[in-house]
């Protein structure tokens, strides 16, 4: 992976909006029980301090044997005193670091030419891009490419929605989405971009090569130039009365229509 | 359908939770722009105060017009002085009432016999169960039935999330949901749970006649009596390094799939 290193060109997006007037810009906070055993058991991720409950560590006992880490045992009062803390942190905080920047290049497709990369053109809802990389952990996506602009910061929120998919799915914060979609076609990419007035259902298209699905904003879609720098455009079949989906609810059924497509096209 | 009037058996649900002490409950409130223009559309849903800014008003006109309600044009800031009001209003604040209660029998199968119900089992997070509204609503679902224990309201949040969906499609709050997963076994639907533990991949039942489709809570899914009640437990195939996906990412996932077997075996 080409490390851009913890002060790395897209470095200044994907970063707590709130930081209590912390100047630390890669210092970030996770916390739920799932999103904080998957960093345990991500190398990559370190661990600044670690506060948790006697039940949450109990739950999380062979994560933090694993990891060989002491947390701080406290009392579940003591989280609801610091202004960081949300409702749902399940009993435990951890203080962590950015995971390194990667760079969209580094999506080249493997040797079996299966790879699925999602692209997110400023799909705002932490709740959503969680659920995104949860559903792209599941699927076994190659990897994530947002924008700087407009996307959530890569913490808390996002990682507990998530589920441990953050740390399973490498994330790449570009400032320029046009390039980046230039760079995927240039390693061998085939970019379907999701759009309710696309020109044909997705599960016509035939999937077999490296594939980059594209999905845009909650409201507005894809901008005019992201959509432009798509292969084709594709809409989800849908029945009823309703045209769009929740956009990762769209996601999900995009990427289980491509694993489903590439099945069918391999027998 | 048989409407159980107001004060009927399950309406001791899905009824707002935090009720600043109104004695009415019947009586809930709706926000954002694409719920309340469903809402403005369907003549099921009283309107006993709507308060909106003139912003919101413009961008519903049509809605308003077409329905021959004059609204309450307000400041914006006073929305926040309104403490049931929340940020996510999006300038338009309807009262309202609970749309009529049905009964799981109404979901009888017409004579396509193309009929797909969701079956939700305390399945508590309000943005997961709006979203599933509104997927049911884009795949034509003939109704949803939740439990009245551990749903969340049928209201602000969870009617946002649907973006119109819960104007869409009937919801039936049931008490015991293993008799109406027996009832809609009675009307002649197969019963799918979805349990990552299922039996076999959704992808490889054959999908034909009227159909249900059966999830569980976001943590511990399925109770076992509830996949008792099923005709078979099938899993969502997933790939990659996590199991599971959101509940309301698979159940979108589900309903597509369903929705594809039909087209595969009517050709």
């Amino acid at each position: 992976m080409r490390n851009k290193g913890p002060r790395g060109g897209s470095r200044d997006s994907g970063r707590g909006e709130n930081r209590g007037g912390n100047p630390d810009l890669t210092h970030v906070r996770l916390w739920g029980i799932h999103a904080v055993e998957a960093a345990l058991g991500n190398p990559l991720r370190k661990i600044k301090r670690l506060r948790i409950t006697e039940n949450a560590r109990q739950r999380l006992a062979a994560a933090l044997e694993a990891r060989g880490v002491q947390p701080e045992v406290v009392n579940a009062r003591d989280f609801d005193r610091d202004p960081g803390a949300d409702v749902v942190h399940q009993g435990v905080l951890l203080d962590t670091e950015l995971l390194p920047d990667i760079d969209p290049r580094d999506f080249a497709p493997g040797p079996k030419r299966n790879d699925l990369v999602i692209v997110l053109d400023q799909v705002t809802d932490p709740h959503n891009v969680g659920a995104i990389l949860r559903s792209a952990a599941a699927f076994g996506a190659r990897g994530l490419v947002m924008t700087a602009r407009n996307s959530p910061p890569l913490e808390g929120t996002l990682a507990k929605a998530a589920s441990g998919g953050l740390e399973l799915v490498p994330v790449s914060v570009v400032p320029n989405l046009s390039r980046a979609l230039e760079q995927l076609a240039e390693a061998g990419y085939f970019r379907i971009g999701l759009d309710g007035q696309g020109e044909g259902p997705l599960e016509d298209q035939k999937i077999t090569g490296p594939t980059v699905l594209v999905l845009g904003a909650e409201d507005t879609g894809m901008r005019r130039l992201t959509r432009e720098n798509c292969d084709v455009a594709c809409r989800i079949s849908t029945f009823g009365g309703l045209a769009s989906l929740n956009v990762s609810n769209a996601a999900a059924v995009a990427m289980h229509a491509v694993a489903m497509g590439r099945r069918a096209s391999t027998g």
